[in-house]
């Protein structure tokens, strides 16, 4: 039975911070690693074979899926890497923190950047000190200057279509260790989410979502593995 | 210019018990953990920017890749696992402390196993307490019963030609974080050594060998980054 463990990576030091961090590459905290183990042991203790690994090219949610990874006991699955399950982009937000952006453009707007579907923040500035275009690991990508969900699905779904899909069609069980909205894009894809839908949906970091899927990948379970750490799923 | 790093995973539990290892996945203690950072860093402070990354199937060289990536600030680097960069398989030794080896099959012949080329111990006993034959990440593979140094290469060549030849070729920077005995296995190759001349080669665990490759992949210059705990090297 195809089976899709979703794990959002666990505590970063920008989320301490309460900054946008999008994609800068900031690493876990001691917390956030603490949590990727936990996943891990869950993950472990459930008895699932995970056959494959994604995960984007981001630090924390890598290490999520390392640590992850050793703690089932599976270091050895095989892993891609890809930009395409990066977090959203936060354009001109990056590096900003939240209280900062809502005393230079307003409690109002930023609730619109954060919680509308289609509504991208201001785009990040050539030479910001967050440029990410001298970056090698997107060499041969036209980079977002920022995204909104909308967007961030727009890409992640031409890869789910061309890697994850096929392999979860094959029967595998899939680990994909990435960020809140990435994870989001797949789980409006998955459960067929209207734009409102997915705006109420929050997964928590470093709690396995396990989702068992039919033939046509249509979601026939979900739950996650530390239930009491749980949220709202959509319905199957 | 093709560069080659050679990784070798840092202490385990059993080498701290001085048992013969082989293919038992045994992972790291926290002093190993701590060389394969220092590799890591030695290698980011080095500025090779690591372009691929290859490791066997076992935790404690994986986990060595890993930490080595963190630690070099290159997580994002696609990694590669294949079972054919594994340590030697040790037969019939393997789980066995060597002081009870010596005492067992006497310090002669446990010479012979340890340092000729091509005399592999005797065969691990099908049911073994060690037995991988059910060991999902050898699916479809033809496990070997136990292999010599000689044995070793021949089943690391065919990987080297195939996989990792041609990414030098194209120019690439590649880390191979593997075992004393699969690394051991690529030095004889790259530098044509002879049966005796590669038993004389020791290289340390966590200390980067960088090779660097002219475009035939013959070596041009190698040397460790940690040179107070470098070890004599072949002739370029």
């Amino acid at each position: 039975m195809p089976t899709l463990i979703l794990l959002r990576h666990g505590q970063s030091q920008w989320n301490l911070e309460d900054k946008f961090t999008g994609w800068v590459d900031v690493d876990l905290t001691s917390e956030g690693e603490a949590q990727a183990r936990k996943g891990g042991e869950l993950i472990g203790q459930e008895g699932l074979r995970i056959d494959r690994c994604y995960t984007s090219v981001l630090t924390r949610a890598i290490r999520t899926s390392w640590l992850a990874l050793a703690a089932a006991k599976q270091a050895y699955v095989p892993e891609v890497k890809d930009w395409r399950l990066n977090e959203r982009h936060y354009g001109g937000l990056t590096g900003l923190n939240k209280t900062e952006t809502a005393a230079k453009h307003g409690e109002e707007q930023v609730k619109v950047w954060r919680r509308s579907y289609d509504v991208p923040p201001p785009p990040m500035e050539a030479g910001s000190e967050w440029d990410f275009s001298k970056d090698r690991r997107y060499e041969g990508v036209e980079l977002p200057a920022t995204e909104s969900l909308k967007t961030t699905l727009d890409r992640v779904q031409p890869y789910w279509d061309a890697e994850i899909a096929p392999k979860l069609a094959a029967g595998e069980t899939l680990l994909v260790a990435a960020h809140g909205n990435s994870l989001r894009a797949i789980v409006k894809l998955l459960f067929g989410l209207s734009d409102e839908g997915i705006m109420g949906v929050e997964i928590p970091t470093g709690n396995p979502l396990v989702i068992e899927l039919d033939a046509q990948l249509k979601p026939v379970s979900a739950r996650y593995l530390d239930q009491a750490r749980a949220q709202p799923l959509p319905q199957v």
